[in-house]
């Protein structure tokens, strides 16, 4: 499989997480989102992904996927072992909706197009965008905070789709420099993850195009 | 089952469809999203959802589910017939990918608070909010009109989790007078969807807090 990833892509680097749990061999394709004027923006790149995003993940037939979750998803499906997400149909109901308040609730607000829209054409400054860019992220992690399980991971004792979304998030966080002490849940969920090798083998500074 | 809805909101309108799809039945619990300051951020349901968001859902035992599309999975996984996903996993991942691009990269920059929050603390006119909410609409719609397959539904011969999302994204994006010339193929699939009564029923204003 090929995983056209950017580094710093926190929807990339939740899809490199789950390739890794699942122990499934991928290559990295690396698509630079801000060379010239956004690679992701090629002609060549678009025939792979009308919507002009990462990641995208390429089967062996040449089919592509698009959509982080949706992809994820198809990797649970597909190699089922280990499971990222529980048995039972309530429990993954929960797991989910912590994984889409990250996956709908922040980072769609937090994500590259919308801060540099922002920026331009809203001509908002740096404090500006910094002050949107913490908001997000507080406001959805005070609900995570809220909906976590006792450790050591977001949903108990199991890796699952929530610490998935989270720990790049919280990787986004942290690079953003957002105050976490009111959060303390996901942060040891997230210390947990970080000491898997799935986990710290997806992380950007890992990443054959990390700069 | 009770739903926690709101008429105008569109991740409660995707519940109400599936809900209705699968013939399953619940009471709707109206939660007014502008009255009172937003009756969302009372104690009172604060305790029902600590996101303070519609939709929730709760179940015959008084277990609360929360975000649409982790609700919409759990009724999938516990009323299959009818399907709202096929069966195989890569057509699932497609119908998953335009489920995404709705939930995740259209709705939530739409949503009420970042509509708010541009208005008020980033002090832009209603010409500006209302650029800002055409943009996102464009933008996620040309991805899915390159996306969507042959009619009449967005993934062909069946209803699926795709025409769930993009109906009421449709809805939102007629009442914003966001101009769909550009998406003949997304109003094939909802004109096609709006003739079901799974659908019909669903609509802002077939419901009982309606205005």
């Amino acid at each position: 499989m090929k995983l056209y990833s950017y580094f710093r892509s926190s929807a990339a680097y939740r899809v490199r997480i789950a390739l890794n749990f699942k122990d499934v061999a991928y290559e990295t394709v690396p698509i630079h989102l801000q060379k010239d004027g956004g690679r992701h923006k090629s002609a060549e790149y678009r025939a792979v992904n009308p919507q002009m995003r990462v990641p995208a993940l390429e089967l062996p037939g040449g089919e592509v996927l698009v959509q982080s979750l949706a992809i994820i998803n198809y990797l649970e499906e597909t190699f089922p072992e280990p499971a990222l997400l529980p048995p039972d149909a309530r429990s993954r109901a929960h797991v989910r909706a912590i994984a889409d308040i990250v996956a709908c609730d922040i980072h769609p607000l937090d994500n590259l197009a919308p801060l540099n829209y922002l920026r331009d054409p809203l001509k908002q400054d740096q404090a500006a965008v910094r002050g949107w860019y913490h908001h997000w992220i507080l406001e959805g992690f005070a609900a995570i905070e809220a909906l976590i399980k006792p450790g050591p991971y977001a949903f108990g004792p199991a890796v699952t789709l929530a610490d998935v979304c989270l720990v790049p998030q919280v990787a986004n966080a942290k690079r953003f420099k957002v105050p976490l002490d009111a959060f303390p849940k996901i942060i040891a969920a997230e210390e947990a993850c970080q000491e898997l090798p799935a986990f710290d083998k997806a992380r950007p500074e890992n990443q054959p195009d990390a700069e």
